[in-house]
């Protein structure tokens, strides 16, 4: 049995950062055909050009009546424009043609008639039978989208790494695109190692045992499926160094991430940094975050795999998942880290923090005489959840102070509505 | 044919808001029974209470070496207390017990022995063979997480109404839920009007003619699944009022909400609104909504089940959309509304906008001398989707101004990244 002791090294949060995207930088996930009613949420995989023109003629923005602008250009209540109306204009009909003094009744999107230049509102004329007064001047090309002037031919519209929103689908639909090349999602492969887990599913059965439920990788599985991820959940692997090997190994290359949870502590039984090793190279890039909660986080490359070490702890999961692996997931899906809202609050005690190490406080907010005051939650360990249930807010205190002091101004991530500076 | 007029009446969007959330106070949506697993994104409908402690005994938070804490209180370097080691504690192993002068190896989670109450990090002691040399004064219930710590059998941990984030999946496992009831997710029937319009699908047999591509649908169910929204999409429907009468019919009480697309304005084909009042009590609420683009929105309830009439021209529905629309589906949802990062600007020129009306200016952004300048986009009409798309932010005006004058400071939305004050 490996002797215990703490890890020999920390590595802080921004150089873990940036070896994470160093060793993932040249991991390409591949791409795929889509249908553009189901693109929304995917990054754009190439550059879109028009083949026609939106729209694909000159049609009216407004209800009303196309003219020859030249013929209404100085119509006034006193002295109105006359006209005929030789028909009606409706969106999808034929379009008709117009010569000196006649007009069309057009509805919106309706195409303009041959020969006119300009439609005006329906609200700025009066009809009598087929004769039409016009009580305003009329300038040129008033109320008219031309052919092209949303989007022309030959136009790049979109470009290759825009994460298609539902009106870039609309832009897509637009110009007739039916199936469109986009990223593939990443696929994660998940599992938990851990002989005293249990699954949720069989609860039941721990009864009088010293066995616990799993439920930091429900946890994790969630966090991907947020975001969007393909996810592989292998469930429970027992403390077995060849079965922890035999997972890896099935994972690696089949899936564009492994994340592992717990088994990543120094204690004797936390075998997946051993079964790593003993895989592939690189195997562990580095073990141990300079972070609290979120120390026993690891990252390594399978070949070219990445994968990460998750504490089994789930708050300490928690940190590491969003520290590391959501920044790096998000730049595969092209999407920005979501970001929490955040507030000003003044600390209602001291709180004394290890240099060199980035704290990740739960803290309660209240307000008091308008003051926003935040109190650090009273924990023993990072395994309680329910400091992040009670939680109003995370303080983050970085790695260059020894703590903060009571009254000092902080910044808090908020976790619950009603808090927020912009509300 | 109904005479061209434009709407008699626009209600201001904050009036509008009031109307829909009246007439949609008392929408049950119903509940249903999910895996917890799959749970996050959903809104709890039960209070959950525990019917255990959590952690479920007493347990270590290290890995180090169970005592009884009066035996190393006064423990140093230079006067070390003795240990005899009695075997090791394993997470999920059983738990041993301790006598006078004798300790248990213990791993982070392990059960901590009877009779220990503390426990010392493997850091702070050395072992030799089966005696361990203590060198650090070791405080009562040092490094235990008793039982029940994190949660008591008997406690409220999570409320009705919590929307739950994969943090509270973990809290629901932990303590052996394995289903729970949540919040149904709000069904919306989506169909466009429009004898203009072809599918995306059949885009390409539309050659020739004056018939164009349903853009406006599309996004609009991409914007109801991003919110995750069940969607019924049923496609165009003809300008026949007998049609449209019969979709809204069979839509009426099967979905939660009705959105019809197209067939709002007042030209003479808009057939939606004279649809809806011979369908049933009470109908039209209001239609006519003071904003530009996002007039020809409307609103009313067929019997029970709330519809809102969206305009056909993209742009003109996202804002009528995002205005009225998304704040009900996310108070249904119980998410807050997605709220757009902002930066402060100076207007590049000046744009005289009508009072009492609400305006969503499209602008480009840019870096002048480290000010953003904000440069209204050149429009004829609120069809031109490629206005979202080549747009850097939105700037709302309020109806209680005439415009925005050159050099007035205003707040961008901002629909692309880069811009932002935060980054």
């Amino acid at each position: 049995m490996r002797r215990m002791q703490g890890f020999s090294k920390l590595t802080r949060v921004e150089d873990a950062l940036i070896l994470v995207k160093r060793h993932c930088r040249e991991r390409a996930l591949g791409y795929e055909e889509v249908n553009v009613k189901e693109a929304w949420g995917r990054v754009l995989e190439e550059d879109i050009t028009s083949m026609v023109d939106v729209p694909p003629f000159d049609r009216s923005a407004v209800d009303g009546y196309a003219i020859r602008s030249e013929e209404g250009f100085s119509a006034s209540r006193s002295n109105p424009a006359l006209f005929y109306i030789k028909g009606t204009e409706e969106a999808g009909g034929v379009r008709g043609q117009i010569g000196k003094s006649e007009c069309y009744e057009v509805y919106t999107g309706a195409p303009t008639p041959v020969g006119a230049d300009a439609v005006v509102m329906a609200e700025d004329c009066e009809r009598r039978g087929d004769e039409l007064r016009v009580y305003r001047a009329v300038p040129k090309f008033a109320n008219i989208s031309f052919k092209g002037e949303d989007i022309r031919a030959g136009e790049v519209v979109l470009r290759r790494g825009e994460c298609l929103r539902p009106w870039h689908v609309g832009v897509l639909a637009s110009i007739g695109r039916e199936r469109t090349t986009v990223k593939k999602r990443p696929v994660v492969g998940v599992f938990s190692t851990g002989s005293e887990l249990v699954d949720i599913a069989n609860a039941k059965i721990r009864r009088g045992t010293s066995r616990i439920i799993d439920s930091t990788r429900p946890m994790v599985v969630g966090l991907l499926m947020e975001l969007g991820c393909g996810v592989v959940d292998e469930g429970i692997v027992q403390d077995d160094l060849e079965k922890i090997s035999k997972m890896l190994a099935e994972l690696t290359g089949k899936v564009d991430l492994i994340i592992t949870i717990g088994g990543t502590s120094v204690g004797g039984k936390d075998l997946v940094p051993e079964a790593v090793q003993s895989i592939s190279e690189p195997g562990i890039i580095f073990h141990g975050l300079a972070a609290r909660p979120g120390k026993p986080t690891g990252f390594g490359m399978l070949g070219k795999t990445p994968f990460f070490m998750l504490p089994g702890y789930p708050v300490s999961a928690l940190i590491g998942f969003e520290a590391l692996i959501m920044p790096l997931l998000c730049k595969w899906l092209g999407l920005e880290v979501p970001r929490r809202e955040r507030a000003r609050a003044i600390m209602a005690r001291r709180v004394p923090t290890t240099p060199g190490i980035r704290h990740f406080l739960r803290v309660t907010l209240s307000r008091r005489r308008g003051v926003l005051v935040a109190m650090p939650l009273a924990l023993t360990g990072s395994g309680l959840l329910s400091s992040v249930t009670k939680a109003d807010g995370l303080v983050v205190i970085p790695e260059d102070l020894e703590g903060v002091e009571e009254g000092d101004e902080v910044e808090v991530e908020l976790l619950r509505r009603g808090f927020s500076d912009a509300e």
